[in-house]
């Protein structure tokens, strides 16, 4: 079983560094959503879709990761928020120290309060791997099935809140919501989930006062009201 | 750097594996193809379409990855073709060893002629494990957006078949089929490339086609003619 020896051996050493992370985050105010999901669920245009909003009331930074191309940067940075693309060349997943050797190089990462970063499209191994973050946000699209949460558990434990995105394709796919919401809190009872159409704005607003209600818990939190 | 230096070792590990199967596949007169998608771009519906057709010529066995469920194996089992479902746990794809384990324990194998392999959803890692394959078939639809194949180089190079799938969904989703196809030529000009709706139907008729070519291929440069 040596695989599995290396991998924890990876594993504690990125969680050395999200431990910093998080003792970084804390000590500035920083509130960090990490967003999980499968190539093409809709990560990116769920940001397109409520950074307008969150910009007006925080001062956010994206950071977003994926093997090649700056496709994704490029369109979250046209809503006037910052937007940083990491390219991973061959790795499968964001790590702590990526994110770690963004926020040395930025030198005005302790004046943001909303740290986003959209992770690797991919279902399986970002989920592993903590980013010292706040909140693991999982999304999940129609066309890809109703039993995705049965078959890909290891993210929905992980994650605090799942969205069931692309509900305006739902006359045009095999996907049952109450099957995939039984199949989720069948792995995770704690979810909080909601259902969205990031493409018709369907469901953002429950979302965007979701995410508002729990960033302001954490200022509120730490400043020892 | 360490990372990198043990997934180098496990992939060594792996190609040693990958070629004794490899001998394996060969003095049998076995074709293998590995399909690869990212999770629900319709992988084990294309098995149900083509398998009823596939299996009046060829004996053959499919192996099925997930993290969790049988759901798959089930599925496909329903055409009468073999399946056996292979759960990861946690990890994000099938490795040689994972062949090689339930060859070894079925046996009859070597009077199979076709072995379908099922992989992990994931657009990443399962490229890099070499499973001792004669064929790569890459499976993206059209939810998923069509810059996947810059996004996603690794799986698009290591393939040698390119399916764009669900183009019964073409009029919801905002999908340029051409773009994907010059994507994905870009990152390998060799790609051969089908579009199809396994849902429908629609294009699997020259799926079934260039299988069976490169299937009888093999067998007839094996045969010594």
């Amino acid at each position: 079983m040596e695989k599995i020896l290396l991998n924890e051996k990876i594993l504690a050493k990125n969680d050395l560094i999200a431990e910093e992370l998080r003792s970084f985050y804390k000590k500035n105010g920083i509130f960090v959503l990490n967003i999980l999901s499968s190539p093409g669920s809709g990560k990116t245009t769920l940001l397109e879709k409520i950074l307008p909003q969150m910009k007006e009331i925080y001062n956010i930074l994206v950071l977003i990761g994926d093997l090649q191309t700056t496709n994704d940067a490029e369109r979250v940075s046209k809503t006037g928020v910052k937007a940083v693309q990491i390219n991973t060349g061959q790795a499968c997943h964001l790590a702590a120290k990526n994110i770690y050797n963004i926020l040395k190089d930025i030198g005005d990462s302790s004046k943001i309060n909303l740290l986003i970063v959209e992770n690797v499209g991919n279902l399986v191994c970002p989920a592993s791997f903590d980013l010292g973050e706040d909140m693991k946000l999982l999304v999940i699209s129609t066309p890809e099935g109703d039993d995705k949460p049965a078959k890909y558990p290891t993210a929905v434990d992980a994650s605090d809140c799942l969205i069931i995105n692309k509900v305006d394709l739902l006359p045009y796919v095999n996907f049952n919501v109450q099957n995939c919401i039984n199949y989720a809190k069948g792995v995770n009872k704690n979810l909080t989930i909601f259902t969205t159409s990031c493409y018709t704005g369907e469901g953002l607003i429950d979302v965007i006062k979701f995410l508002k209600n729990n960033v302001d818990k954490k200022n509120h939190d730490n400043s020892g009201y």
